[in-house]
């Protein structure tokens, strides 16, 4: 036995290679590397999937190439608003933190909650300041600043105008309340999904939401169930994509539901709720998924998904396009 | 055919009839019918579930006596901070919000989320300033003032001081972080689920939150799959109880899930979810359930749960106790 292996993902979305400078492509395989590699360590020592989980996408918040932790990209009001959720599959136990600003890390922050609280979410000031009394590394605005990210809020703020404006020519018109979406078609959500040693499974999602979010949104990352969920009985889930339609689908756990109650592969499940259910109704996205066997799934209906995974016996690839 | 139905319940936990005086259990009982009618009326004139769902919930909220709108509790800072969430088992849309302020009514908040803005779920202030831009009536914090939740308030933060000065004291201690739980055992969250002539189910789910609730807590009632759930193919449920296994065994959505994978029944499924889940993990709490042929379910683990229904006929019951 002591099978184990690793699964990552840095978002999906409209991921083309006709737009990727070759330069960018390769930072991202380096980075997805470095990612997989620092959780694989920890499950080859004999850690944790909990623990592999929080190193990955420690790695994946650190950088500025995923919409996570220091890469968020900015809300309407210029600030950056980050969720996060982790769950284990041995104890069913959680940890979510929503809409939090200063946690350097909000995966770190969603296993504070769920070791260190009664809770399994916390939200707003409130998570930050629990962040803060578990002596978590916190961080001042700055930090989470990035260049790319504000030019972005920019130019979304400005299309978000033109779509209004032209709000009455029929052809090709953009209901404004979509105008975020069409406009910010890649959903780079980070997340990480892991069987340790010891036959437990664990889950993990961090995201800096979506460009231009309005109104304290909260996306399917925070929510255990929708873009999160871990079961040793079944599967280990984490998503990407357009959050709504992940929450309204409860995305995560219906993976778990069909292989628990219908009894179907992970394989079957996950491409039932990505290629089917999703897709009928829009929801774009992916999600990768392990289940207790080591068996592992990475569907996504956009053009494209960076995600990678590497196995016990070191196998490992690392991919972005639809190929 | 153009059968219809509605269920509500006023929360479950530690309702006992030696605890309560015939006033007070005659003004729940008065207040439960008038809700239960609110929402039985919108029905019978042809109305639909969401309507009905919303009526219901309302007058609950607008009531002193339910953990909900006017009657919410207070957090540790001394503040109301209320969530709710509602969901349309025909189009599966569904709307909600988190942590807020001043909306007098949290559920006409979440439906506005629902069918006004592209999200399903806004927290915070954010949630409060949508709710303002959509012109629903807001309160000023003193609206939501009840002195008897104030009291309650204060004697918690003693108890909960007492419990921290007998930790070394083995007999009978509890852990600090489970104190708040252990002296508030009435979870007075409020809900409602129906069927309207059309066939379309739906569920809403309002609350005040836990008494002294710290760092931003968020429980089931606003999230999706966990404590509210509808869609027409299996049932309409709203959940109330210990929040954090409601959201850890994505309960609402789980009735469902073990409807259609596995043709359970909705007395089976809601059964199963209650009575053996939870109960095993010390999930203490309840739900209210219907499905689209109008069958209902009330179960609860707990002493009591304040809950009613009204049918097409006209057949009504109003229970609180464990009879």
């Amino acid at each position: 036995m002591e099978n184990f292996a690793i699964v990552i993902h840095g978002g999906a979305g409209t991921i083309l290679k006709d737009s990727m400078s070759p330069q960018l492509e390769q930072q991202y395989i380096a980075k997805l590397n470095e990612a997989l590699k620092a959780g694989y360590d920890v499950l080859a020592k004999g850690g944790t999937s909990m623990d592999a989980v929080v190193a990955s996408i420690k790695v994946m918040e650190d950088s500025p190439l995923f919409n996570a932790g220091k890469g968020s990209v900015f809300n309407h009001e210029g600030k950056n608003e980050m969720d996060a959720s982790i769950m284990d599959g041995k104890t069913l136990n959680a940890g979510a933190v929503a809409g939090v600003h200063t946690i350097k890390n909000p995966i770190v922050g969603a296993r504070a909650v769920m070791e260190k609280s009664p809770h399994v979410m916390l939200t707003g000031d409130g998570a930050d300041k629990f962040a803060k009394e578990q002596g978590l590394q916190v961080e001042d605005p700055k930090y989470f600043y990035d260049e790319k990210r504000w030019q972005q809020l920019q130019q979304i703020k400005k299309q978000e105008k033109i779509t209004l404006d032209h709000s009455s020519d029929t052809t090709g018109w953009v209901h404004p309340k979509d105008a975020e979406f069409i406009h910010d078609k890649k959903f780079g959500t980070v997340g990480c999904v892991a069987l340790d040693k010891y036959g437990n499974l664990a889950a993990g999602t961090s995201t800096g939401g979506m460009t231009n979010k309005k109104w304290g949104r909260v996306g399917d990352s925070p929510i255990i169930g929708a873009g999160t969920y871990a079961n040793n009985k079944t599967c280990a889930v984490s998503c990407t994509g357009h959050g709504e339609y992940f929450i309204r689908n409860v995305v995560a756990y219906d993976v778990s539901a069909m292989m628990e109650y219908k009894g179907m592969t992970l394989e079957q499940a996950t491409s039932e709720v990505v290629m089917k259910k999703l897709k009928a109704q829009g929801g774009e996205g992916g999600l990768i998924a392990i289940d207790a066997k080591g068996n592992i799934a990475m569907p996504f209906n956009t053009a494209g998904m960076y995600r990678a995974y590497m196995k016990k016996d070191g196998k490992s690839e690392v991919k972005i396009y639809n190929e």
